[in-house]
């Protein structure tokens, strides 16, 4: 707990109406979007800040009292990255949301941590410009906490993550340090690339306040084509048949048949129950290449031995993105998580997972990113029911066993926050991983940013 | 100097026949592609490694008599990254180039760090895949070379540079510790990013004995339009033009004036020589695409006032590439550098460098990636003479300062080396620079790999 006159001296730094300190408003910070059976973690103390000199400011008071401090942008994240375990301040980005600079020509965005992902979207657009990283919450989600987990979404395959468009970053350090990361230019090859490093690191290292992104040229036309499969390893092999054919698809996502009979029970929108994977494939690019590539796919996964192909509209990725909102209607709880194989395993992880929570009695409806390999299995339980937790904790553990054992690993989007730091130790080198904490130790020696996060120190 | 017991004991750590002591032999390892008038930096060793465990004892003995270690691929970059200004023992990767995997189904493929870019590239084409980056000597320059130096190339407009291609990293530390770093799938979210904090490092901090690599399908068609202007601010006028049309061209690269006039000078291959800009874009895609992208294209550069557009085949690319080789005939030594600026500035750091270079009476021609802002001034002189030496070095020093004051870097694909390490005070961040260092000390902290480097201890 905060001291006091700790209190009345952080109220001191900023704007008194930017603190806030009631129990009823520090429970806004107590979760962020990880379903979880811990106990609430509250801040001491909240703050909006408005600049990089207030963060300054604070951290150079944290520091030397070693208060931690937990940054948030919208608290979309999975893992409880923006919990606060240890109380501390955590500070609110809110209002350091402005669009700096928009330098159509140079197809770069300068911007504070709080800007919202879909603002910067609409923005490029208006000069037929592109930011392609797209978290499912893209609509909320802000610019600093898709630096913090190193975003990915459903066009990872073709277009990366955030973190392929980051070409500078402002930071400050635990001791109030203000490092310019990058030259801010489309290449970059002077001295080590510390904005990398910082890139993922969940708010561990260092606060960056301010960002200069990378746009690229948007595509003219898009078209969505999906396909029904009886079985995962057909639909994998037209994923492969596709890329064979040289078309590059911006997504292929899927959803297994719990998904596909979930979404359809609570939405109706005509999604066929009886098949095993639905696969839905965006393509992008200029109008007059979309009948190839069409054409090409549809071609691709029929030889795979699909059900039925076509072109469908918008609406299928509504029924997508409901499945997890479908999924919360079966039982009281429902957990996504976020695990990475190599495409060649993914039918053997689909069905892995699937068989791990039957053997536990649980519920689980998997969609996921074909392309990259990444499924996310939503598992549908009541937190509350100690012997339905425990089974979740098993299988959990269990499929992340399995998803090293094929040789990939246990986040790919979400990031580790509080829900994977038990697993890191597993699943990262040894020595890579106490080089880490080795780096950790000279951004923040004190260990005040973000404490009780990625791994223990 | 190495103590001849040393040499006897690195002896007895690899086979007999991979230990060159030779001062003839010595001698290959004296010099990289940078042209300069200091003397050669010879190594006291040179050995050819065979295996990580080689290389992992070759290290510990060095870490323990704090002998230099510098590692070498194709010695094809043009900053003196692999030269040995302290002596010591040069790493010669070429017995290491070995393709360890490649699966097509993956889109991955694992490399010893001597393997040749041109062989990577050619065996992804085989399955319909492609490995996008393209340094100018591709065909003989190496990826661990590529990893160091952070290398781009003519296509990294849209397909971005070698840290972008690089999903794990197999790594021995000053120490001899090994660290497996990155999981090798498509995404990977756990932990901080140490594979990216190496790319680029120029063998400073640990040396790459294997890389896992990304591939992407392959575009089926390609097609090369060029543009002819009489300024340069029409031709970026042109450059904009086209991103606004929504095409996102492979390479849009440029000849200034005096590379027309050297090239077509030396190879008769019928180049405009009285335009002042030669725009050379390379669009890619599906054959359908192909007309829509070129209609755009050269509707976009008339718009700006091209004197010409047209579409012309592959031998544009062998005068390009041969703008090099032409302004070497021109003097005793040629020097190329590279320079990048925010791409608004473009017009104005091609005009300055040019004004630069005439006011100490330097030839220059200019040739560069337009579309990443990203210039290479190929100044032809003659080192020895050393008031024409010390007027280059005052060029060079005011191109950098008036690229950095336009809001660019010295180095957007080169790297640093020792050709660039007394500027990088200006360049970089003074707090940034002191963490680089700090992190260069936690990963070798008797300075033994590759010294004189970068920047000064």
């Amino acid at each position: 707990m905060l001291l006091k006159n700790n209190v009345e001296n952080i109220k001191k730094l900023v704007k008194n109406d930017n603190v806030l300190t009631a129990l009823e408003e520090r429970y806004c910070y107590a979760q962020d979007s990880l379903n979880t059976k811990e106990k609430p973690h509250l801040p001491d103390i909240a703050i909006f800040v408005e600049s990089a000199a207030e963060v300054q400011k604070i951290l150079i008071f944290a520091n030397k009292h070693k208060i931690p401090v937990v940054c948030r942008g919208a608290g979309t994240n999975m893992v409880g990255a923006c919990t606060c375990p240890q109380g501390g301040i955590v500070l609110n980005f809110s209002k350091m949301n402005k669009i700096l600079d928009f330098n159509a020509e140079n197809m770069t965005m300068r911007v504070e941590p709080g800007v919202v992902l879909d603002d910067i979207k609409k923005l490029a657009e208006t000069e037929n410009l592109f930011y392609p990283p797209d978290p499912s919450n893209y609509k909320v989600s802000t610019i600093g906490g898709s630096i913090a987990q190193s975003s990915g979404g459903a066009m990872s395959f073709k277009y990366g993550t955030t973190k392929d468009y980051i070409l500078s970053l402002t930071v400050i350090l635990a001791d109030g340090t203000l490092l310019k990361l990058g030259a801010g230019t489309i290449k970059d090859a002077v001295g080590y690339h510390l904005n990398q490093l910082i890139m993922g690191s969940e708010g561990t290292l260092a606060v960056v306040v301010e960002a200069e992104l990378k746009l690229i040229p948007k595509p003219e036309a898009k078209r969505t084509i999906v396909g029904y499969f009886d079985n995962f390893d057909s639909a994998i092999e037209g994923v492969n048949n596709i890329v064979k054919e040289r078309v590059f698809p911006a997504t292929i996502d899927f959803m297994d048949n719990n998904s596909l009979r979930t979404v359809e029970q609570f939405s109706h929108c005509g999604l066929q129950t009886d098949k095993e994977a639905l696969l839905i494939i965006d393509i992008d690019g200029f109008e007059t290449s979309l009948d190839t590539q069409q054409d090409r796919i549809e071609k691709s996964l029929q030889k795979a031995g699909a059900a039925s192909t076509g072109v469908v509209g918008e609406e299928i990725w509504t029924a997508r993105r409901a499945s997890f909102a479908a999924t919360a209607q079966l039982a009281p709880d429902v957990v996504s998580d976020d695990i990475i194989v190599p495409r060649t395993s993914l039918a053997q992880m689909i069905n892995g997972c699937k068989n791990i929570c039957n053997k536990y009695g649980l519920q689980v409806c998997i969609v996921g990113h074909v392309g990259d390999g990444n499924i996310h299995p939503q598992i549908a339980l009541n937190l509350e029911n100690d012997d339905e937790f425990k089974n979740y904790i098993k299988a959990k553990s269990e499929m992340y066993e399995m998803a090293l054992a094929l040789g990939g690993t246990i986040s790919s989007e979400h990031g580790v926050g509080i829900s994977k730091i038990s697993y890191i130790e597993n699943t990262l080198d040894e020595q890579a991983l106490e080089y880490m904490k080795q780096i950790k130790k000279l951004f923040d020696p004190n260990n005040i940013l973000n404490p009780g996060k990625i791994f223990k120190i």
